[in-house]
């Protein structure tokens, strides 16, 4: 890597769009993940004329390059271990276009979430692949991870809603992938192929998105289960069965106990909750679905309660979830919950053994794991939380990683169901993915031969992914 | 490439199973396209080992190596323009599982599509990106196209039902690519990119697919239209609210003129005919569905009728849409019916204007041609009906193929919505993804560095599609 030319880097994008201040550094060397690594500058592109010069000046002088959305990532996706630009994409946050007749919007890498939700509602229409981060999550950083959340159950994870996208290569040039309509058969799909790709391969300018219409019905409950083990065999069931649910999320024991400590939401102390919930333009059809999946659940022993079609009903139920990851944090003065193993997919007859495996682990590790999510998508996350400040916890975590994704490959799981891989889960993935990996890396040399698009990731990620904490917590050195 | 070892493919193969006599040379040498060119040898491996030994063998010896299904592409994908092995797949076509709790099966490539959903029917769900050859068709076939068909308005195309896939490389290697699970993010999507790569990647062993349950009501109609115009308003209409349909068909009145004149029939004398169904678990849902589909093509001039839940009902007013391909070849004595701008996708808003264009441009260049489609997902697929034996013929048709498609691309639409690229639409494919091309050139050579799968398709066919057609047609020499 060349000595950075700020001066060069001030001219592409103005004088106020580079910072090279410590302080600047430091909060762009971390995202939600336990890593950290500072960039050697933050520049923030307002189009995509600019992207392509940054992208030309760090080819010619081989600095990396890690496009970055709100940093919300969880696995070190966007720390620069290997310094360089850090591409702040927020400022290129426009809504491009809303095209009800052809069902597509055209957005900048930069808008959040919530914010194209916002524009699409008066339209009848929603974006449906939105993570549980939606309130900061960028569409750009959606789709570098392919992330999904609650209701990929029904509408799918982000690479079924994307259906084109600009992208300006390593070497500058600006091409255009995908297209415009609900199916297109001409040539390499290369827009499926950034969906999930970590800014490894280009940099997204741009995207056509499809959405659906907003459902006129929508009611949710909570089954309620004395075993983990019955309710990981309903959700066996009720997926086995093609019951066509919008959400059905697992909160565990651990969980219930964590979310009644912090916040006093009176949760029933039960061993698992199941919250189901469906949607549809008409009631009977909403109905149907719901009385499919009591039924089922029940037959596992599950007790369905407080099912409400009311939206402030609904809210309440949900907020025990939305409140998890908080209140994970809240658990214990003496712990700090890490994004450590923190999601992987396995399959629907897995859910409840992967559930119980986690915990057996953490025990024998002497760290507490909760288990959750999206289980309706083969989704499951957990948490470590774990005394940071010590060497044993780090230790005990470090192997309980290594045993729950051995376990998860081992039952025909994934080793990342929405969160990616960045740093944090490389390992688990260069293990899952060994066959693949050469032709993996080939097709990252074909975009990218000098290697300047988010270096030291996937791949390439260092085994160890304790290596890059060390600025945030004290390390297991 | 060197000189063919027919008695080393014999070892790999078995004798029985290697074919290259003239009559089998011949027979291979084509597909549902206008294309033709003979193969060197046809192989017909039983194992994913052998498929490994040929490819390490065709690769040492830099022979052609054209994967194959049943032939029934309509693009010449299949056509061995430079000789070669072509690897009959039809052979390894064992359903190795069904898997209805983890809501999976796994397929060999050479599985027909109707023998899966036969395979399935009884557990109550279908694979759903059906095309309308899924009598033939193989699912290595559908997913080398990125295949889909009448229900893609409502369940997707292949893409969206292929979970993860085996595959074997140039050099050799079986690798494994996706998950089995709903969601995955577990780096590059490897399996997104094969789906539409034409052969031209590797070599599909085994494919897992997920599949959805058979819904227990499911109605049918016919809606008149007296100009093709409002038909095409309407179909704008129904997808720009969101209207859930399973189908929704397009035949115009060239298409009605064909199956009336060929079979009989008795298709209403209009301008235009949408099909239109619905399908769900709940009569209500499917009854609101159609109820809106049948206001919105109301508002726009159409009639609805024939509308019904019964099975034969259906199948009668699905009968002429069905027998419009055998009927457009009984157009006329001296014209034949041909595959040629035989597919392509607009936004929904532009589909009349695109039917109106068609009819105009044939008109213009003395061919006829038809405009049908799924257009529920945007696709509209064409014929050209004309007199093969006569210069003039093909030059029209040269001359049609070529200002459809700049038509098509000038309103936002793209090459091929289902039927591929091949070598009939590599000029077109060519101009709309200009800027790309040279980086699928750059993933072809990623992966098959001595260009052995499947050469001189897609960004490396001839610009004048119809150099490939001597042997079948008089050509316009």
């Amino acid at each position: 890597m060349s000595k950075l030319d700020i001066e060069r880097l001030k001219a592409i994008v103005g004088p106020n769009n580079v910072k090279h201040d410590p302080a600047d550094l430091y909060v762009y060397g971390s995202d939600s993940s336990v890593h950290r690594a500072a960039p050697d500058a933050v520049v923030r592109p307002g189009e995509t004329s600019e992207v392509q010069a940054l992208l030309r000046y760090a080819n010619e002088n081989l600095i990396p390059i890690i496009p970055r959305g709100s940093g919300s990532g969880m696995c070190g996706q966007v720390v620069p271990i290997h310094g360089g630009i850090v591409l702040d994409m927020k400022r290129m946050n426009r809504i491009l276009e809303i095209n009800l007749a052809d069902v597509y919007c055209r957005v900048e890498p930069g808008v959040i979430d919530d914010d194209l939700n916002k524009a699409l509602k008066p339209h009848g229409v929603f974006y449906p692949a939105t993570p549980a981060s939606s309130r900061i999550a960028t569409i750009g950083g959606e789709i570098a991870n392919n992330a999904s959340g609650v209701r990929s159950v029904k509408y799918g994870a982000t690479r079924e809603s994307v259906l084109a996208m600009k992208v300006v290569l390593a070497n500058g040039d600006l091409i255009t992938l995908g297209a415009r309509t609900r199916v297109e058969a001409t040539g390499y799909q290369l827009e499926r192929l950034f969906v999930g790709s970590e800014g490894t391969l280009g940099v997204i300018v741009e995207a056509t998105l499809s959405f659906v219409p907003i459902p006129t019905f929508r009611a949710m409950g909570m089954v309620l289960f004395d075993s983990l083990d019955d309710a990981g065999d309903a959700i066996g069931a009720v997926m086995g069965k093609g019951v066509a649910l919008s959400m059905l999320e697992l909160v565990d024991s651990v969980a219930i106990k964590a979310v009644n400590n912090a916040m006093d939401l009176g949760l029933p102390d039960v061993e698992a909750i199941l919250l189901i919930e469906a949607d549809g333009m008409v009631k009977e059809a909403v109905d149907h679905e719901l009385e499919a999946a009591r039924v089922l659940c029940e037959k596992h022993g599950g007790t369905l309660t407080q099912l409400s079609y009311d939206p402030k009903e609904r809210a309440k139920i949900f907020l025990g979830r939305k409140k998890l990851f908080p209140a994970l944090s809240m658990y214990s003065d003496s712990m700090v919950s890490t994004a450590l193993a923190d999601d992987m997919a396995v399959p629907y007859s897995k859910m409840a053994e992967t559930a119980s495996k986690i915990h057996e682990i953490a025990e024998r590790n002497g760290v507490v794991m909760t288990a959750y999510g999206h289980c309706g998508s083969g989704c499951m996350h957990t948490k470590i939380l774990m005394d940071t400040s010590k060497k044993k916890s780090w230790e005990g975590a470090r192997q309980a990683v290594k045993e729950i994704y051995e376990y998860v490959h081992s039952v025909g799981g994934t080793t990342s169901a929405e969160h990616g891989i960045g740093l944090s889960k490389a390992s688990a993935f260069k293990r899952e993915k060994a066959d693949s990996i050469p032709i993996m890396k080939a097709v990252k040399a074909a975009f990218d031969p000098n290697n300047i698009l988010n270096p030291g990731k996937l791949f390439d990620a260092p085994d160890d992914w304790v290596t890059a904490t060390d600025l945030r917590y004290v390390a297991s050195k």
